[in-house]
């Protein structure tokens, strides 16, 4: 699917497009409603083997799509590549590289001359695959808030139908940060027999309750924007951008660290002299950075979808779903090698509930590796700390074990 | 002003009433803009000394009130001993007692048996003294968004003003913690041959960068909600009550720490037995918590208060205001002793800033102590701590230096 690069720097997987497919059967959801039809945005890069056995699926986070590396073909108004706060640091988002080109592509983390990497958009998701803002096939309309409430065990098994339709029965890897971490315990639970090694980078096993409550925070931010009209948005005039955009000030502020804060913005002003005595206009520049990142992510992102996806993330919780309560019993069944990455200054996905991960497993007698790497810009250093990320993950997919 | 305690607990100051003054100048802003008339709501605990030398005033924060010990003679509906987010573990909240009551009273931390108590409402406030929602005088509506910007300076000022009207010219002690810590350092900087002491619980020099942050998500919650009008909701038959409860639960989160809210609620489901895939109503306790102070909230609180006080901190800024850039020269006319508390899980007001704040003085050559208190329950503490605050305060206003 991918155009080899020319005039691109060495190691893009060049030019892709997005792909979409229809998948032939309803996805059976956990509360017990059935979707159908259910299309999947997608993209791959690199080539499958013939024996199928170099598969690793990439799975994106809360704010995240299918185009993972690699320039758009179309570039989009608005990229993604600051899915998590992250900064657009080499201006490239504009021309439409994937949110994480920096870790998909020859010779690096997701080596792209070994492996086939396929990327789909989440189950909820607005940027291709069905989600709130699809036709519901019963009325003719978007579903809005009728679409069902989905979890994170839903968008694997939607992952698992698109996946068994390309033909794919085994991954090599599942890959991901955040959320897509939390989709990676998952496909290692569900289907044991399927995985042979988990990457997952700055995740959990359960959001701790302050991540709780600021997802609860985001909802009500947009739920109680009088333009969500009870989610029934689309089709009138009016968008909860106001709630959607406090959402996503929100998340940027727990993706980054107070730290990363200091080091990024201080206390400095937007003119340099003094203050002006305004209440309705930024007076500092994190401020007006926060109004940017509001501004920019109500044109691209569905609020529905962020409700819904919002709402999954929180209720992902192994020990409760799987274990009786037991994160061990939860994991027992897991037969996949595991690559644990956090990040010392991320306090909403902390190193302590990989650790606990990690030590599960390894009570559990599994093969677990966990690496806290040090590093500044909390959460966001999934998308930012590509280049020590990279030889950590080049060894584990090469069935190597770590040094220490 | 307060009425011997007859069936009420020992260390009561008793029934107290608000009282009311209106200052006979108007009070210069550093916005350049003069206030008048200004209205100042307060109460008084204790006696004054024939030689007037035994006053404290106390300064409340954010969201807080003149009614700081003891029962209101008409208990509002809702309390403000929920001030920071801390519960109404006595349930006397609903019984109207005063937001720092376990510190002021006979034989408390301000002891008023030797201490002449006072607290006002802050300027810009909505409980009583002038600000947003009083009359503007020269349209005979409610100020809104017309309202000029203050600084904490100002609130100072105001009190200052407020204080000499009420024969008071010099102060053994300014208290309060957050904000009010903020304007115990105003008075012992720009009053320091009028202040013997300040006592500044849980507050900062400036506010850091993600504080900032939070406070702009705050406020910007209430200006994106439609209801706020642009600031003008007054004789409207809406209010920003979307938008102000947003904000309620961003600073609720930010005032608890991350153990203490997951010892408080844990992951604990609203229905034990499971999860009920719902996307509009509270699943988790820590979301129904979060719901539930934001409805007492905006029922007590103006939202304009909440925009002006906001602004107000956030500019506070000691080392920009009166050094350059420097704190050491911000406090070098500070004649003062200084006792800085500071709680060590409290990540919105963090230890460090008291630190500083204390090396500063120390290389000035001025009295200071500091004691961090290992405590769980974040920012809150400065309102909940009141068992392990006062020894350390009694003595310090005793005039004696700490142990260690």
């Amino acid at each position: 699917m991918a155009e080899p690069a020319s005039t691109l720097a060495a190691g893009s997987v060049g030019t892709v497009e997005t792909q979409y497919r229809d998948l032939l059967n309803p996805v059976r959801l956990d509360c017990g409603r059935e979707l159908h039809p259910v299309r999947v945005a997608y993209e791959t890069y690199g080539a499958l083997s013939a024996r199928r056995d170099n598969v690793i699926l990439v799975c994106h986070a809360l704010s995240g799509d299918a185009h993972a590396a690699g320039f758009a073909k179309t570039p989009p108004e608005e990229s993604t590549r600051d899915g998590f706060g992250a900064e657009d640091r080499d201006g490239l988002a504009s021309k439409g590289l994937g949110w994480w080109d920096g870790m998909i592509g020859p010779g690096k983390a997701f080596d792209t001359e070994r492996f086939f990497v396929v990327s789909t958009n989440l189950l909820g998701g607005c940027r291709g695959t069905t989600g709130p803002s699809s036709i519901d096939p019963s009325t003719g309309e978007p579903y809005g808030a009728d679409f069902p409430v989905i979890t994170v065990g839903d968008m694997v098994r939607t992952e698992r139908a698109f996946l068994a339709e390309l033909g794919i029965e085994r991954l090599a890897a599942v890959a991901g940060g955040s959320l897509g971490g939390m989709q990676a315990f998952e496909w290692a639970i569900q289907f044991p027999d399927q995985v042979d090694a988990v990457v997952a980078i700055a995740s959990t096993h359960a959001l701790h309750p302050q991540g709780v409550a600021w997802n609860a925070i985001a909802r009500n931010a947009i739920m109680g924007d009088p333009s969500w009209q009870g989610g029934h948005y689309h089709g009138t005039d009016r968008k909860p951008n106001a709630g959607l955009g406090v959402a996503r000030m929100v998340g940027h502020i727990t993706y980054l660290s107070a730290p990363g804060l200091s080091d990024k913005f201080g206390r400095r002003l937007q003119v340099a002299e003094d203050i002006r005595y305004t209440i309705t206009e930024p007076e500092f520049e994190v401020e007006s950075y926060l109004r940017h990142q509001a501004d920019s992510f109500v044109r691209r992102f569905d609020a529905n979808t962020y409700l819904y996806t919002s709402r999954a993330l929180t209720y992902f919780d192994l020990a409760r779903q799987y274990g009786g309560g037991s994160l061990v019993t939860a994991l027992a069944g897991v037969s996949a090698r595991t690559l644990l990455i956090a990040f010392s200054s991320d306090w909403l996905y902390p190193p302590e509930a990989s650790r606990e991960i990690e030590e599960a497993l390894r009570a559990l007698g599994k093969p677990v590796e966990l690496h806290v790497i040090e590093a500044m810009y909390g959460h966001d250093c999934f998308l930012l700390e590509e280049a020590r990320q990279t030889p950590i993950i080049r060894r584990f997919l090469a069935g190597e074990r770590a040094a220490a």
